[in-house]
């Protein structure tokens, strides 16, 4: 068994290693001067079984070219399994043609990394479950739901009154299963726009007055929705907001709408490296490399 | 019959859509907030030929990934051909394994670009010609010899005793079809590392003294190869030097070298858009729209 990094998370892939009792194998990735990516593994991995760890977050092309030129390079340097950790799977939203002529793009990516050579996937709460479907490789999927649940436990919010919100109708499966763990109840966010070019009003399906709410979502990217459901869960009442998801992606004006919000925390996982300045006080990050490694 | 361009070389796209005479199709390609490609088809391609102009230029990996999801969403649509004019064919210096554990990562581009749909390539000046055997379906090589050796002939340089130089062995054939097209004979310049650690030694097999020498490569990327070639063709009696190549990549310290350097002119095709801080006098552009044109 050997565990590879590529350039995209290398603190979680060093974690997993140490979880696992491994060093972590070496090979170098560089770019040419042209910027076409050069990898070179610097060991022997002739019949082993291979992990490579890599998120495909931004800059998610180059991630993903990463990945598969690894692959192909395992792959002809006759590794026995071709395995990939990839806690975050790039263009998982989309999964789907939501109008005419659009591509799959998820599909697609799907396609590329079984034509490069993997034999199998673990990933962290994929957008959509139904991307599991898009492989004809296994494909192990794990839920970040249980890390979130045991941090709120922490806390000892759990003794107050407490409801986990889904910012959209598309989370609440996910919103079920925090509830389950805090034994809390749930609400959603049902948003609406009475008449095309009018402003969405946020109703709250379920009661948040005098409760703490924790907002809970997979993938927190311009962080729009969640600090406007996080407005309308204080003007319905709840006396604190926090929020949590798996996957921080975080870009454009994300950070500063968090740090203007009236959310307390923020909770998210190492899925994807938080730079330097993303790391704002009201970000709590929780390690996933205890349960990628336990899935190895 | 509808023709698409990507992002890395609209001017071409655009002039080869004149040549053949028909208005360029209507897409859109833009970024996600995260850096994703977001590509949409603005007009129903079901059952059309679609010739989508794209080469794999700096930034090669969202160059690529353009392509990708392009055929990927044309191919969703109903498209009866899916043909890709790729003048440049980025990670083709990587054609096979020169070290244990290397990938093939031009191979891996032809596997990918396969699986997401494409059923025809154009391509041009392939750094090596057996990359047509990476692709299964029909491939279309063509040559930017004809127009460099036209240019020349524009010059009457012809006239004088001139002399066809390849920069390296790989290039002898490729020197040898421009030297038919201008009746000169070739010469080679022969690079030997006379001991580890010594600086190399240029020796030139074949006379160039006294003679205005035309050096010919495939593609010049930080312009070391072709500068030294230049310097030792001088210091062997060459009165003049120029330079051509079909593909300009140009990249790191290129133009600086070709601007300091005894190369008198130098000439590449638009396969690569120069931009504008490359446009250096001593550079021509000739265009191989009516080449592509043609072949279409
Ligand atoms: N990287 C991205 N950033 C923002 N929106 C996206 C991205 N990729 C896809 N989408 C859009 O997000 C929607 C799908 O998200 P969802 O409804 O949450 O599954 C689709 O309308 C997509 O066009
Ligand atoms: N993008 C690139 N820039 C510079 N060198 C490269 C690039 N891609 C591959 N190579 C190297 O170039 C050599 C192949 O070039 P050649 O011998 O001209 O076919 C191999 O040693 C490659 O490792």
């Amino acid at each position: 068994l050997k565990i590879f990094s590529l350039s995209s998370n290398r603190a979680l892939a060093q974690e997993i290693a140490k979880f696992i009792g491994v060093e972590l194998g070496k090979c170098s990735v560089n770019r040419f001067s042209d910027g076409e990516i050069q990898i070179n593994i610097e060991e022997s991995i002739r019949g082993c079984d291979v992990y490579v760890v890599q998120s495909t977050s931004d800059p998610v092309n180059d991630h993903l070219m990463e990945l598969l030129i690894m692959i192909d390079a395992l792959k002809r340097a006759s590794a026995k399994t071709i395995n990939l950790v990839m806690p975050y799977y790039g263009y998982a939203r989309q999964d789907r043609k939501a109008r005419a002529r659009e591509p799959i793009t998820a599909k697609l990516v799907a396609n590329l990394i079984e034509t490069a050579g993997a034999t199998r996937m673990i990933n962290l709460d994929l957008h959509a479950p139904q991307i599991q479907g898009f492989f004809d490789i296994p494909n192990d999927h794990l839920m970040g739901v249980p890390i979130l649940g045991d941090y709120f436990k922490t806390k000892n919010l759990y003794k107050d009154d407490i409801v986990i919100v889904s910012p959209d109708h598309g989370g609440v499966t996910r919103a079920r299963r925090l509830a389950d763990r805090l034994k809390a109840p749930i609400a959603i966010i049902d948003k609406r726009r009475p008449r095309p070019n009018v402003a969405e009003v946020m109703n709250i399906v379920g009661n948040v007055d005098g409760k703490i709410a924790i907002l809970i979502d997979d993938i927190i990217d311009t962080a729009g929705t969640i600090t406007l459901a996080a407005n309308a869960l204080t003007e319905n009442g709840a006396k604190e907001v926090y929020a949590c998801c798996t996957h921080p992606v975080l870009s454009g004006p994300a950070i500063e709408r968090i740090q203007n919000s009236n959310i307390k925390e923020l909770v998210v996982t190492n899925s994807i490296v938080l730079p330097e300045e993303k790391k704002i006080a009201k970000i709590k990050e929780l390690s996933v490399a205890p349960l990628l490694g336990e899935a190895i």
